[in-house]
């Protein structure tokens, strides 16, 4: 039975999350078929009888699984050909990476995107996106948040020397074929270029030539309507 | 025959290499026996017909072999059991922690200590690392440069958010035994720890319990003399 995917979109149709996007890679990576079903943020936890706050989730046969992580596992657990993972020390790294994405990356993303993601979300979700995130970024409106956003590029481009410096040495994160720390950081770059009106690249930087072979895998997954990444 | 290893010293008789101590856990980890042969900074062109600039150098039979890297590589590929790294794809994530720990933790932590390398140096090594050093810190002296240094320790700690991230899963960085980036950040600390009169940490730091448990590790191979890491 073919998985079922449900996926965070915004106004246009695109995929929203980063979280899914790792999934997505995942399942191409396994050559596992699958379906999506697209949801908005206040659609989320209407799902599943409303057990799951978050996206991705799947439906795989009589099992619904929430959690990009945990789906991982799931995942290499019920299909064992073509592992995300070639051994827990090497999981246990990617889970490093991920902290490190989540903490000194995708934070900074954020942090400069965050009005973006506001403006192309569904009109339906855009009060509770302000409401929560506002919250979250203490009382701040997004667009006072987000004013002067340019002056963080710097910062975030200098976080992603370590990035840099792994793919100097091999094409990919996971050497010389990509494993999961790729899909974790591509998805982050697909995020970003979902929504982000600010290119977040110099067009120098060598990461673009990782995000080009990124988006060229598994015919061409990440060969979808972008904003510029790199100016 | 037993592999010998040569590695740096300062005046006490403290092994001062982070990339040295790599090398020693290694060798703990594959059970393999050596006998360390101790130099000084100015002793090391010296070493092997001058062939080489860094420690680690091995002796291993009729093979000499300088660089960590290429040393844990070659004692993977020479001792086949206990491997260090469990595939291709671990190293890889490896080698990306190892370029993180050098960018935002080891620089920030030479920055902090330099002055102390220097005084605990052997008194012969101290011109040449002055000169060359200060070279590298655009013309300050040492003692210029650790001027108010402990105004420099909130951005190392904040720096090592990662690593508690990932301790908060799983006791070691590798997941439930250490591996190869454990030892590269226990190395670090212990060469920190030989010399710097500044503790590094808070004492709250649950960075502090990963640190015993990796001293503990092949019959308390981090149980040498410090300065406190904690305070």
């Amino acid at each position: 039975m073919t998985i079922r995917l449900h996926e965070l979109v915004n106004k246009d149709g695109r995929a929203l999350s980063p979280f899914v996007w790792r999934i997505k890679y995942a399942l191409a990576h396994k050559g596992l078929a699958y379906e999506t079903a697209p949801v908005g943020f206040i659609g989320i936890p209407k799902l599943c009888g409303g057990k799951f706050k978050t996206v991705p989730i799947i439906e795989d046969g009589d099992k619904t699984v929430c959690d990009s992580w945990t789906i991982a596992d799931h995942l290499d657990e019920t299909y064992a050909a073509r592992p995300l993972f070639s051994s827990p020390q090497e999981r246990a790294m990617v889970r490093f990476f991920d902290g490190w994405f989540g903490l000194e990356v995708m934070n900074r993303m954020f942090q400069i995107c965050v009005l973006d993601i506001h403006n192309h979300a569904r009109p339906e979700d855009q009060p509770y996106f302000r409401e929560s995130r506002e919250k979250r970024l203490g009382g701040k409106t997004l667009e006072q948040f987000v004013e002067g956003r340019e002056q963080k590029l710097p910062e975030l481009r200098h976080a992603m020397r370590p990035m840099r410096a792994a793919l100097a040495n091999a094409p990919f994160l996971g050497g010389d074929q990509p494993n999961y720390a790729d899909y974790i950081a591509l998805g982050g770059f697909l995020w970003a270029g979902a929504i982000c009106t600010l290119p977040i690249l110099e067009k120098s930087d060598p990461l673009n030539e990782w995000l080009a072979r990124g988006f060229d895998l598994y015919d061409g997954i990440g060969h979808v309507p972008l904003y510029p990444l790199a100016a």
